[in-house]
């Protein structure tokens, strides 16, 4: 293992991370009120925590000033996995010393602070603040630092797993689409190009719907959140009623809002190597990918489904049955039928869900069961594989059909043995078949593991404090278990779409951030950071 | 397809179906009261049964009696599917033709009729019975028919999946015991030998565990059902409180009889091959048998959890928590301690899960979570491989969590290969990793659609018409797919262990049917059957 490029690189990782809490400080002053001492503690918080990054930032650079070599497969590993564990580390820091207030007299521990931070980091927009919209309780700089580690997150996601994961043949046949860049390129000159590109995308895809929103008559602090929160498929707000707030608004079109924020996401659920494509006019690889019409198929199919479902179980009859609608009045007078009403609640929630994003617009926890049902299964689906979406990945679901049909068929034709196509084209490689197989299998043992775990160790009272139904605990800890690991970040019941991850005990905290770094990081790279011989061995 | 010996072998099974539904003619004598309608019902519907079994396994027969040549793998597949089918179809003659009522004011349908039947043969003990005591309801003999279909089910899978299924290098693997029979014989010889074996001690052990209630003043025909119910992991009772019926009879040792069933149960669940060589004495092969231990260590484990956790929530504290336990007086007064009784129930209902039996002696489902949910997941784990036991089985999770150790390590070793071992034996055989990754995701993804179907198809009113909460509908219907598909009978809420599945849609109904078939032959020979070129080619 070579350590002292190991240390160079993460020292980079710190001063990255005090260098982006640098862009929170201005809204102590441009949203927040500077004469609130919450704001200045919050401002002082920052400042601390930025002196933190570059002071470890530069100890760790130090450690690795003579650094050689290269980064083999081991290294890259490595650094992967603890530049995310040191970000989350450091990214807490600005909630731990502000101590901001999670809830009416409760500050924020030290874990609470990596809650938070991991679930930005991660992309998974669970929290354990309840109060947002009080500049009392959060100060409005450290809730730009909290949307901002979505941002970094992000784009962590996106230039790692395509620089460095993506490689060899299993991650092409995950990634499929080339790379863009100069032809008769060295294959380094060709990963710098493309990590340039695709971080010119995504950061392009930020701007762009922040002033999208900012058109809508939306704030441009809540427009630069919001966009951070959809284009990461984060999904943390500045409302305590996420996104579904706007609806309250009387200046503001809440259905407009939505469908703006509703075609970002799709977009941020999309392989950026497409939105390259698309961006120099080649549309015809969008819509020819398989990875991606079956991302869109499932999205209708399961609109479909829940807008029939929540129809006839009378789930949009009313605007009342959530207390996310009544917040307020409603300027749109277009919606006075339920299928409208339901087709933008169906649609908003499973594009949500599905690019495990995590906005929501209403209790969708209290709609029919099957519509509950579908919603935890899409979880497990999330976006494309080289998007920021979460979950298992659609291209893997494919796969994993693919995989068992040919499976099922030499059970009784053990002699003929088929390739694994996709789209027609044979994407064999014999270790992927066994792979795919392999990453399912772990999601299953970890799901069901911490399911167990959380029974044990969460105690009853989670429920009964927060005026829950302790017999919704079998149902409710799975869906903690789902929202984390693939990062959506709501669930059902004590961790619902107004609800948060507040009243959990430091046990089921520790699991949950544990959960959010190994679904955001595809399991492996933080695994073996736990297996001995990782460290010990050549 | 060599058609001919199939058709020969079915119209064999038809006979044989027919042929054991004689011996439950007489109890409509001796524990029937002749004298009521609804017992001549029962006798007349078990007279034509026998009839069409014996009219339709001629024609097979007859159809067949040319047949020659070798059964092949394709058609042993073919021949066990089918003759499940068969069986079923056959054995739910006599509930139709007798019209027994399944509650109150509703008779029997056909697919209720099958629902049984499965339930029988597949050894689940799913029920959609409700007044099993009352013979103005249900016939002693049609009771008696019922609970011997637990026999011909757990002798078909000991019988066949040692002798055909467990051939092959795979299923030396799973179940390693070499075969008893005498040396320098024919493979044929050796297989016929074996399989004289395992139903001599199947057989055997019926009778002395129907001996053993007897002596505790059991009646005979209680005994027998009980016997059946036990040995073949199956969970008919005869009573509505199933084995906690015994505990309000004052003439009886209620916690001795539970005692019984515990060793028979565990007995029932582990590989017929060990107990063999434990017959001839040879009892280091069962402590020494890798499986066997985990097996115990599990059941051990679960049952110090599920006792610890009821102790701290006060699951045990007074019979009334539970309308089983309040049925009648207790005749015991040595368990005046909440930790003896907590210790009875958690073993039995843990070894009842974990083996797939089902019989209960408390409402477990109203247990703290954690109890609840390691039950749940003890369904899936399931007896050992050659036991009558359903669920995925423990020699499978054994060899799960082995490969994906052994997969986790060449993540950044690629080039290390180390063999899969089993008590320091390698295994390998390169197609057996895959094998054990694809069984368990073939359970992942039945398991998921089917609990999506059941959501879909299966109306609210089935909970509210029963008095339970339908905001239980999503971990209800999950218990249910999963009590099905690894053959337990009893889940959660609507299907606990004093309710049954009667109220269920005849959809619902038909699934749960293929669940249990799918479950019970270990889903490939199932799922072939439906593949069209399976019937097509060579």
């Amino acid at each position: 293992m070579n350590y002292r490029l190991l240390s160079k690189l993460l020292g980079l990782i710190a001063n990255l991370v005090g260098g982006t809490m640098v862009f929170s400080l201005p809204w102590a002053f441009l949203e927040g009120d500077w004469s609130m001492p919450r704001e200045r503690d919050g401002f002082l918080g920052l400042v601390a925590a930025i002196a933190v990054c570059l002071i470890v930032g530069s100890i760790l650079r130090r450690l690795g000033r003579d650094a050689e070599g290269q980064l083999f497969r081991k290294e890259a590993m490595a650094v992967v996995g603890l530049s995310w564990v040191l970000a989350t580390v450091l990214g807490g820091l600005p909630f731990w010393f502000s101590a901001t207030l999670r809830a009416p007299d409760v500050r924020m521990s030290l874990v609470d602070s990596m809650f938070e931070s991991q679930s930005g980091f991660s992309t998974t927009g669970a929290t354990v603040l309840s109060e947002l919209q009080d500049p009392e309780m959060v100060p409005r700089c450290i809730l730009f630092w909290r949307s901002s580690t979505h941002y970094l997150g992000g784009l962590g996601i996106i230039v790692l797993f395509v620089a460095i994961l993506g490689q060899g043949s299993a991650g092409k046949a995950l990634m499929r689409a080339e790379m863009p860049g100069p032809s008769h390129s060295t294959p380094q000159a060709r990963m710098q190009h493309t990590a340039w590109v695709l971080f010119l995308i995504y950061t392009g895809l930020n701007g762009v719907m922040a002033l999208a929103l900012c058109l809508q008559r939306i704030p441009l602090f809540d427009s630069l959140c919001h966009a951070f929160g959809a284009i990461a498929t984060g999904g943390f707000s500045t409302y305590n009623a996420s996104v579904g707030h706007f609806t309250t608004d009387p200046n503001l079109n809440g259905a407009m809002i939505e469908m703006t924020i509703v075609v970002f996401m799709i977009l941020a659920g999309t392989n950026f190597m497409l939105l390259y494509w698309v961006l120099i006019r080649q549309f015809g690889r969008l819509f020819g990918d398989l990875e991606w019409r079956t991302y869109a198929a499932i999205i209708v199919v399961a609109t479909a489904v829940v807008l029939a479902a929540g129809l006839a179980h009378g789930d949009f009859d009313q605007y009342g049955t959530s207390d996310i609608a009544v917040d307020g009045g409603r300027a749109e007078g277009s919606e006075d039928y339920p299928v409208f009403r339901g087709l933008r609640y169906s649609l908003f929630q499973v594009v949500s869900i599905m690019t495990t994003t995590g906005f929501c617009t209403d209790e969708f926890e209290k709609w029919n069961s099957l519509s509950v049902g579908l919603l935890l299964t899409l979880m497990f689906i999330g976006g494309c594989a080289g998007s920021t979406g979460g979950g298992i990945k659609v291209i893997r679901h494919i796969l994993f059909v693919k995989v068992l049909r040919l499976e099922i068929e030499q059970a009784f034709h053990p002699r003929v043995v088929r390739p694994l196509r996709i789209g027609g084209e044979p994407v064999e490689d014999q270790s992927l078949r066994k792979s795919i197989l392999v990453y399912f299998s772990l999601v299953l043992l970890i799901f069901v593991a911490s399911w167990l775990f959380t029974l044990a160790v969460e105690p009853d009272s989670t429920w009964t404090a927060s005026g829950h139904d302790v017999e919704h605990k079998l149902i409710d800890s799975a869906s903690c278990v789902a929202a984390t690991l693939n990062n959506v970040g709501p669930g059902l019941g004590v961790v619902g779409a107004r609800q948060n991850y507040g009243g959990f005990g430091v046990p089921s905290k520790l699991l949950f951030i544990w959960l959010m770094m190994l679904g955001r990081l595809e399991i492996f790279v933080i695994v073996v950071l736990f297996v001995p011989s990782f460290w010990r061995s050549q």
